[in-house]
């Protein structure tokens, strides 16, 4: 091992980044296994997680996201000079981008798999399908741009992504959905995070699958599938949550995890339709989801070969 | 990709597992990258956080975690027959198995880098050094499982952990520690854990590193550093966090950070000395710190050469 | 006293109720002083406090309030046959109907008295003029029912209530304000608080007193000025809370504290112009305010003579 | 009313006073009712709640209360020169000084009044019998100071106080127990709140009533009973609330609020034995308890026939 570090470990990537800056090639190690060598090749990484601020957009129905320092740097200094500075966060965990575990949603009073949902708390946590029972991820990952192949900067409010658009999406990015595949739809809605109550969409309605979309995924044993938008699906305008067929369709019968308010837009932009795609939720007992920062990841070199490398980044 | 779904994605993980099963083999994809190509011939992992419940030991400086249910199914139905529940958390960032920003910790009122310390806190939001600034990291693993080493159970409480204890270690697991890597250092004190507050070991002090072993690491250019304690360094007996050297020299010096609370008695278990890292910080911004779940992961071929199944896992 | 009770303490007062149903007039006790005379003697109360619920009004830049039950009955059972239901709040402090500590607001990097706002924060906590320096208030209180005087139902959004206004309702009254007393302006805007975004009043701006209002109740010696409004003081249309003139005047040069939020509409409808003031602020060490529900007390038989008793109530 | 004005509104309290001082008598206001008299010829009080601080004892049953400041002054400063700060907080509702609801305990699945404990909670909320539902109190308040008459600084862990020490207690201080009353059993254990756990009591057990005293409360038509302990009843050493017979006799059976973690020792040390009792709640919608913080209140006059001032206070 060299004794010049080849990485700056004291310099934390720049905050204002889409991406962060590519792993440095490291020399082979004797002895690491093909996932470690790929790993070590470099890799180039898009975070599809929304970064979690006071204020930002979030559903009502969710306790709101928010943090606080009770302890600053300024506030006590121990004996030997040194200080600490904490915080404290409260957020519902259907805030920010995050993963919905089948316990989230039941139809006709039962959960997937037909256990009564209201018997299914035990004590105040959902033991048989709570976040804590969805193993992380580490799987290959589609983009389904609908936005892109449609032309548009965003699909309408209340647009319904038709099973249609999926298949002509997918037909030109040139991939194939496949069981245990993670699914990502773009509507290009996520673009307007910035903008708020616009996001949330209450009055003019959010585009996404319907009940159509939902049951095409299914079909295809997907894993998980995820959107840009605050609920996955569409939402009529001026309906807000009142009718989730999707969610039905997707936790209730089929048993797959749903991520919503996802970034997609470094994904669209780099062109990326197949990748590794990383999740690791929070390890909440019982809880009913958790916020998650997601990951798509591709080796360098092939990113070189189909990419530019100014749309992507690297875990560090 | 067949018809045939591989997986099942309507089971999730048994929840009392240590690990979780190993990815179904899928069909090699065409197109699909050296890395896409290592998980899909199947990848073993082994959860390195601990999981998140109300109760759980953690240090008193923090606020306390808490998973609350403001509605459960059966508080409300919607009009199509279908309900949600949804959860409320709070929480201090540095409780379960959790990741220092370099913001954490100042001496002398500066932060890593020579940052006024006070000043550094800009509306209430560490903007340079904040945990949003730690980007997720998919790196070499070693662990140096000292404990094991020394064949115990685990150090006692008060045991500093010398330099030497870490080169031994390391000579006999055959790694070496390199810039870029991600250093976890096993003292068995995290089998205590369930034990409660015996594992914050406020009057038996903790075992770990001190300054020198924090120097040894930071000479090597390490990227991060864990334990499976709950302040990654040794405390003394009725000592409790008054005095914090190794912070001060990986965090404030080297800007090295420093990952706590981890349960490394799986990977100790398994005999991995050397894997891929991956560990994704909650992306909040001006933060101290985050609540994390790291994981290591490896090939399952390589698993299979060097280790029986029944001690690793898989993501799903 | 009696051996048969005079009240029904296993009949919680209804909840629907605006007030609470007079307290039965006990007999009189040997030895009680001249309050808890008057007090047995009947009393009757309005509560000035809003309802804390999960969704109401508030202002943006507080944490929202939010209420949830981590055990309900049924989650547990002891093994006598017992169980236990049990609450957790999250919630700002400027939240609901609450009082203003005089750390709140500084101007010119001063608070009240001129400490250093900034210096003044002790380990997280304003020692000198948190809300734990808040005496319970026990006083004579003063209705200035503006609306009622101008023949409104409520003050128009951002319509400033001047020194004139004051004057002539106190007048037409028959009420003077007094050193020490409590202050209650109503302009009426309270009647929206079920309306939600309306009663913050981002838009419409917000009915209040200014600066010269402020001035005319600081020059009187008030202990305490109170408003049926989110903010106390006339916020201009579209102007939020970026400019508080009559925040500075009370809270920072005159050292009279705030309290905001309101119910004055019970109080208007009984025509009650004094009456004795109660208030009692939580009793946080360091904070900035508390939430509060002050009530107005009268004598019976004051009562009686005066009004009807189909506006008012009491105490239990 | 004068234009000097008798009090100082800008000077608060001395947060460090076990009470505060007098208020100062002002000149009859013509028209006050007997209650406006009474308060203005001067009140003196005693607070009876903790002040809620980090860190203080609570049952670990409930979330730790917490306090923060999200934004400080000096994190912005508005165009006019002025700032704000202000505050979050986390909390239990039967943490601190606080009062049961009778929603808080059932018994065999029935709450008071034999509602079914289960079916009472609607959308997340105990509609019939939540601390919504308890009317402000003002009352005769009497204190029973059983460990004054036992000449104990306090009962030892694990004491039940007996029917005859309540008796013996009263006749010796000359009160009755009557209707409609708020009593207020001191074991004196709560001087040892400041010590942290040894007041939680886990290991010693808690002195208070069993049931038999309970029954006898009940017997006597009381409206709410208090003491100075963490669950009011007597706890077993090494028992916790595993049984708490107390909380069954009065909050299901005879629907009597308790409330809990009392500071008694100004009142015992003031030597009051009858007074008037002033307790608000929360009024937070479907809770089981609310933090409280209640007074006792005496005419100026009546104290200084029978007390020194120096334990005594007064509201301002």
């Amino acid at each position: 091992m060299s004794d010049t570090p080849t990485t700056t470990p004291h310099t934390p990537a720049d905050p204002t980044a889409a991406s962060t800056p590519a792993t440095p090639v490291a020399a082979p190690v004797a002895g690491a296994d093909d996932l470690l060598r790929a790993v070590q090749a470099g890799v180039e990484t898009i975070d599809l997680g929304r970064q979690l601020r006071v204020g930002m957009p979030q559903s009502p129905n969710h306790p709101q996201f928010w943090h606080t320092l009770p302890r600053r740097h300024g506030d006590m200094v121990r004996s030997d000079g040194s200080s600490a500075a904490n915080d404290m966060i409260t957020t519902g965990t259907h805030v920010g981008t995050h993963i919905d575990a089948l316990a989230h949603v039941s139809f006709d009073g039962k959960l997937h798999g037909g256990a009564d949902a209201a018997a299914a708390c035990i004590g105040g946590k959902y033991e048989e399908h709570g976040v804590h029972t969805i193993a992380p991820m580490l799987r290959r990952g589609v983009l389904l741009d609908v936005a892109g192949h449609l032309g548009l900067t965003h699909c309408e409010g209340g647009y319904e992504i038709t099973v249609a658009d999926l298949e002509a999406t997918a037909e030109r990015a040139g991939v194939t959905v496949g069981a245990g595949d993670v699914v990502l739809v773009r509507s290009g809605w996520g673009a307007r995070f910035a903008e708020g109550a616009a996001y949330v969409g209450g009055a003019s309605g959010v585009p996404g699958v319907g009940e159509a979309g939902a049951v095409w995924l299914a079909e295809r044993g997907v894993h998980a599938a995820g959107a840009d938008t605050i609920a996955f699906e569409r939402l009529a305008p001026g309906g807000g949550h009142a009718l989730l067929p999707a969610h039905r369709v997707l936790l209730v019968e089929a048993g797959i995890y749903i991520v919503e308010a996802l970034d997609l837009e470094g994904l669209a932009a780099a062109g990326w339709a197949e990748f590794t795609f990383v999740l690791v939720p929070m390890n909440i007992f019982g809880a009913t989801g958790s916020p998650v920062r997601p990951l798509a990841l591709r080796s360098s070199d092939t990113q070189t070969q189909t990419q530019g490398q100014t749309q992507s980044g690297a875990v560090s």
